[in-house]
């Protein structure tokens, strides 16, 4: 893949959970612990963001509690709803990106149409959807279900519905509002569209009470990678967000997906892959080592040993020695695969229950990269050449530290090296990454 | 029904459809006619109720077009969505409560508890929740329904989803989190709750992902004043906004309500009534009544015709003579209690099709005040001196001026009379209003 000369990073700033991804990001010293849902911290941390000139902020989500664990240690438990944060950060922001996590499975179409709708409105087109099925089987509880739908069914239903909600969007016409004072036309009606559709999984007459998003529809984002994931991405997504832990398997994962984009009617420069980074940095790589290694000290060994029992598929290991070596674990129905890969890497490395969680819990699988600014800045720019990432979803460890120390000091290391811009473009979310503007499924051709 | 001496107006701001409440009003020469979806427009009217020391603004909703007719005259189609809007708008104001009507028929309890307990926490307490079953039957259509349940399911469904989401919303107690760095401690666990609620419509297992927003509840507001409506007010609401056209009307729905507290353990001040209150003001009498007329003037028949139709419950008027009387109405679906107080209407003043709309769509069977400044306010006073109001819900007839003169001028006027504050008390909407914070269910007595 050849990257034109004056190719540049697109950088979205991944702020769930208010405290950073680093399990034990809210003890930092300078954590505000209560991140998740102080507004005045939120309100800062956005425009951190934007003083980065990053293209979006992100949040993830789940219509559950996250769970890391079920004594008190983990922090991810509470936090603000997206839609509404998204909407209030709307207004202390100019250029920022909202980009908004939300299930196909636990909300109505046409509630989250109007959300998405209303939001990038009110904020002047700057809406994206993560559109995501939801993975965590916790939420079905919430919803009056006895259990999660099962894989192939939640895309089934994703498919379904991303037809609705775009269907809705399009309900008015760019042009249907004449607001004529002296007719007394307000609007005009051919220009109004009812939906009508009849699906396996909904029923939905509209019209949508929004009129049509800036943007034409918010920039639709998604990071499923199984292969009907990566299938309704090459049809739908314009952003992917994905868990690489390597450049060669960003590009593995970035060849493979571009390549299913002809299969849509579709070009490489419609989708733009964001692989998720989360960077530890410093004036030295030593610097970074240590503040990385003060971090992982952070973490409260209850909490840990709760995460790695969850990621070995659900069993305990909170009755062994944390210094000792991972026990020998009985057959599982869980993930096995993942299972294995971690017992692989116990015995290869000889780490013990503590090495092993402190190893598997930083990043959830996405890159680490940590050293001097310069030195990150060169591994981020190398992974755009390589065809690895047109740019990076960033996953601050802690807030608001490790989000100020990246604007400050790896940005304008990015800009020095030519991959990144000096200033915001004008314009929408849309225009701002060069993706299209969608056409009304009513337009005249 | 006697009333303190100190004793103020409450007073919340109607602030839907943008444009103001009179159905032409988006013709006014001074009308944003994009005002519905018009951000800065949104601000400046929020603004201006905020300076003119208004409790909160108050938005309706119904997850449909609202649809006053379907020939382009009617400028209420598409709003902004509530909870997005005022999220937007808390970061604008400091004071004023927020309230957004929501409907228990067409979104589930555990994404209605998040939002509201969201905008609660990132306002600083000041949510309202405007609890209606929805009355408009073109809202099932895009719910996968075939028809609007009927008014005594929706009540039953409305009882049961009220204690859902209050269930999930003490979740956490108040002191749950701990947050403690130096032994990285997060929460206490034994203050985090399931609901494990298993009811005749709802299966939600929680917690909720939020914590207790800092109202302990949003404050309750509804607007039902069927018999089903007034008993599940009487059990839960704390505002209750109603259309009374008429002083004595207020005063006897005011004594009916009143007297149903008590079946549920609670005393006259747990409870607010605000009539909703269109006012026409001017320096005089003359002046005022010129602006009213000129408004007037501006309905397009179609539009008038229209919107009569729905205001009877949906059934379609446009083939009946505009000069003659208003047809007997089949038995109806809808808001059955309106119907009944606007065929009393036409019939005790034997008033035509055209007249009916001249009079009802001014604002839709909620009281019309036209005067100058003073008498307006002396009315106002007189309401609530007779118990027939405990303040008002102000519809503005246009905006942004219609919201503007009356803060420039008859707030003054009222506080001049004593019978409203001169300053905000400090605290949350739930504080100002004088409403008790509800305890935990599980809080230890």
């Amino acid at each position: 893949m050849s990257v034109p000369e004056d190719r540049k990073l697109v950088l979205g700033a991944y702020l769930s959970y208010g405290t950073g991804h680093h399990a034990a990001a809210w003890r930092h010293p300078e954590a505000v612990a209560d991140g998740a849902q102080n507004i005045a911290h939120y309100v800062n941390i956005a425009q951190t963001a934007e003083r980065g000139l990053f293209d979006f902020m992100f949040l993830s989500d789940t219509p559950s509690v996250f769970n890391d664990d079920d004594a008190g240690y983990g922090s991810r438990v509470v936090v603000f709803e997206p839609m509404t944060l998204l909407s209030a950060l709307a207004m202390k922001t100019t250029h920022l990106g909202l980009v908004a996590t939300a299930s196909t499975t636990y909300k109505e179409p046409y509630n989250m149409a109007r959300e998405f709708a209303s939001l990038d409105i009110l904020s002047g087109g700057r809406a994206g959807w993560n559109m995501v099925t939801s993975s965590k089987s916790d939420a079905a509880l919430n919803f009056g279900l006895d259990a999660h739908p099962d894989h192939d069914e939640r895309y089934r239903r994703a498919a379904e519905y991303f037809d609705v909600v775009t269907g809705l969007w399009d309900s008015w016409d760019d042009d249907a509002f004449i607001r004529d004072k002296e007719r007394g036309v307000f609007y005009d009606p051919a220009r109004r569209h009812q939906l009508g559709h009849t699906g396996r999984h909904f029923r939905v007459r509209g019209e949508l009470n929004v009129s049509r998003p800036v943007q034409g529809y918010p920039v639709i984002v998604q990071a499923g990678s199984s292969h009907d994931g990566r299938e309704l991405a090459a049809r739908t997504a314009e952003v992917v967000f994905t868990a690489q832990p390597t450049l060669e398997s960003g590009r593995a994962f970035s060849r493979d997906l571009k390549s299913r984009l002809s299969g849509y009617e579709r070009l490489n420069g419609d989708v733009l892959i964001l692989p998720g980074l989360c960077p530890f940095v410093g004036e030295t790589d030593a610097e970074a080592q240590e503040k990385f290694q003060a971090l992982q000290r952070l973490i409260h060994p209850r909490l840990g040993v709760s995460m790695l029992s969850d990621l070995v598929g659900g069993f305990d290991l909170s009755a062994y020695d944390v210094d000792g070596p991972l026990p020998q674990l009985p057959p599982s129905n869980g993930n096995q695969s993942r299972r294995t890969l971690i017992e692989r890497l116990a015995h290869d490395e000889k780490l013990t229950v503590r090495q092993l969680y402190e190893r598997l819990t930083v990043a959830r699988g996405h890159a680490v990269m940590i050293g001097s600014y310069r030195r990150v800045a060169e591994q981020m720019a190398e992974w755009l050449t390589a065809g690895a990432a047109d740019g990076f979803n960033i996953m601050p460890p802690y807030l608001p530290g490790g989000l100020a120390d990246f604007v400050d000091h790896v940005i304008p290391e990015l800009q020095r090296l030519g991959v990144y811009k000096r200033a915001y473009e004008p314009g929408t979310l849309r225009e701002k990454l060069n993706l299209r503007r969608p056409a009304s499924r009513y337009q005249k051709l």
